[in-house]
This record gives C-alpha cells, structure tokens and sequence, in this order.
C-alpha cells in the first residue's frame, strides 16, 4: 500500500521524485530486471551484428572463386543494422539506469516515460521484424524453395549458413529481451495514470 | 481527476466496477478507440486471409502447365494462419467489448486485464513476424536476388504476384492496429497498478 506521505519531494516541475529511502521493492527489482535486460541487449546485439557481419566464405568452384557474405541477403543487412542500433540504444538506456540507481531516484516523469516507453516499443518491433525476415530467408537459405527454382545454398556454404544461424539465435534472444523490455517500460509509464491522490498530474 | 466518490460500487470479489454515469469523457474515447480497432483488424485480416488464401494463377511454358499457388511460399502460409487467427481472436474480442458498453462497466477486474493484454500482444508480435516474413518472401519474388541464383518469379506471375501484394498491404494495416491496440491493453491494465485511494488492490 502507498499512502501520501510516500511523496518525499515534489519538484517544481509538476514531477513528483521518489528517494531511496521510499523506494518499494517492487520498483527496485523491476529496475534490476531492466538493467539485466539492457546489459543483455547490449552484449548479445553487438554479438549478433559481429557474427553476421563478419561472416565470409570463399569457394572455388571449377577455378571460379566464389564468396558468400551478409550483403548478398538484404534480410542480413537489415538484422546487422537493427542488432547494432539495438545495443546503442540500450547502452545510452543502461546509463540512464544506473544514473538513477546511483543517486536512488525513480523519476516519475510522464514525458520521459512517453519516450522510454515509445523507444523501447519501436525497438521490440524493429528486432523482432529483423528475426522474422532473417529467419525466412534463413529458410530458404537451407531447405530451397523447389516450387519456384529457388535452389538451397547452405550445402555450398556450410560454415557460412551455420555462423549466421548464430547469429540469428543471438538476435532472438535480443528481440525476446526487447520485448520483455517493453511491458516494463509500459508498466511504467502507465501506472502513472493510476488514481494519484488529488496531484493535478494524476489524470490527463 | 477522479475522487473517491466516483467508485459507485465494488463487488464482493475485490473487483471495482465503474458504473455508467461515472464512465470517464477517457474512458469512453478509449473504449471507442479499442472498438474501432478490432472491428478493422476483424475485417481487414479475413480480406488479407482471403486475398493470399485464394491466390493462384496457372502459366503454360512449352505446353507444360505450372501453378503458383500461395502453399509454394512458406511465408505465406504463415501470413494466412496468423490473419486468420487474428481477425478470429478480435472477433471475440470485440463482443466483449460491445458487451461491456452494453452493460456500462468497466471492469477493473486485473486477471482480466492481464488476459487481454498478453492476448494482444502475443498477436501484435505475432501478425508483424508474419508481415516481415512474408515482405522479405515478396521482395525476393520481386526484385530476385542475383548473387544466390534466386530468380525473380513476379514477371512470370504478375497478377499472382500483385494480389499477394494487396494481401500483405491489408495484413500491414492489421498488425499496426494490433500494436496500437497492445499499447491501449497496456495503459488499462497498468494504470491498475497506480496508487489507487487505499484499496488492498491498488498495489501488489
């Protein structure tokens, strides 16, 4: 239960701050989990863009050499370019993280938890549509598609097709956290919009 | 901004229910919103289920007759069983929603919530993965991709190829009210969760 004298400081903003000595448990993991998430995102997004993006192989086929690389699929660019503006992203949320988990403040800020909220929703679909086309082709990549001549190429490329499907494991992963991510962020933001006890913020 | 007088009755399982003359000017926008939203998904998902479903055109090569049918595409079947199921699921969905404007109530009622809103966005991922999947499927038909030997096949299959486009055009509207709406389950289900005037309910 909160009762009013939780409300420790108001600043002159119309933003109500929380201090640590006030903070629920419940905030506290909910913050812990986020910063797990984000270190996670972080870590396995740039994984992810570094297996694919590196990914090279060369075959010689009659005294013709061939190579496979990511930018010959544009489902691969795509993952590589969304992986690693997910890890930058998270990387600037974690700092804000640990920000406000040294000086123990939970700002309950309505415009930052807007923007928290929307950039956390955008990067759950952006990742997740990334996987999806990635996996598709990925698919293709691995069983062909005989109905319309669309020959299987990882018998070619076995080492190349096996460090993708690495990476797109990774990138799962990533997405998956995003996602998680995202329901927190929603969280958030609209408990604020709870009944908040005769504060002008309270309702829209 | 709400007092406390506005809770007109509160049932015997700890479920406040909000009657009709207090209904909120954001409440009823909300539930408009939510209205609106699963009536077009409901449609638009069986025209999208409808479009790629029936899709299918004979070409005759060299006397030999070859069909393009939407089962030659595994992405595309994906894209069919995830409309379907979403026009289905708001179908429900949306009686539940005209049953609550009927009977007047918003139910707090948090199981609920939580059911909606893990509904709404286990499809909101779902028909995206679908549309991405499918998008990447429709690419490669469409432009080819060279360094692999994918032929492109929409010269052959034009009007084939065209009414898949319609498909995936219709199935991008549904997946993007989806997530609206995954947002709109979101804010009713967590701003349960803000201080709520000294009921055991209001905080975990």
């Amino acid at each position: 239960m909160r009762s009013g004298g939780d409300v420790a400081g108001v600043s002159p903003g119309n933003v109500p701050v929380y201090h640590g000595r006030n903070l629920k448990v419940v905030d506290q993991r909910v913050r812990v989990a986020e910063m797990v998430l984000r270190c996670v995102i972080c870590g396995l997004g740039v994984l992810a863009a570094v297996l694919v993006g590196t990914d090279t192989q060369v075959k010689v086929i009659f005294s013709l050499q061939k190579k496979a690389k990511f930018t010959d699929m544009k489902a691969l660019v795509f993952l590589v370019v969304a992986n690693g503006i997910a890890a930058a992203y998270s990387l600037v949320q974690g700092l804000r993280c640990v920000a406000s988990m040294v000086r123990g403040t939970v700002l309950f800020n309505k415009p930052l938890a807007w923007a928290i909220f929307s950039g956390d929703q955008v990067m759950a679909y952006v990742t997740l549509a990334a996987v999806a086309a990635a996996a598709q082709s990925a698919v293709i990549a691995q069983l062909g598609q005989q109905e319309l001549q669309w020959m299987k190429i990882c018998n070619m490329y076995g080492k190349f097709c096996s460090q993708v499907g690495e990476g797109i494991v990774s990138a799962l992963v990533v997405s998956l956290s995003m996602v998680t991510l995202s329901c927190i962020s929603a969280f958030n933001l609209f408990r604020l919009y709870g009944g908040n006890k005769g504060k002008s913020s309270g309702r829209w």
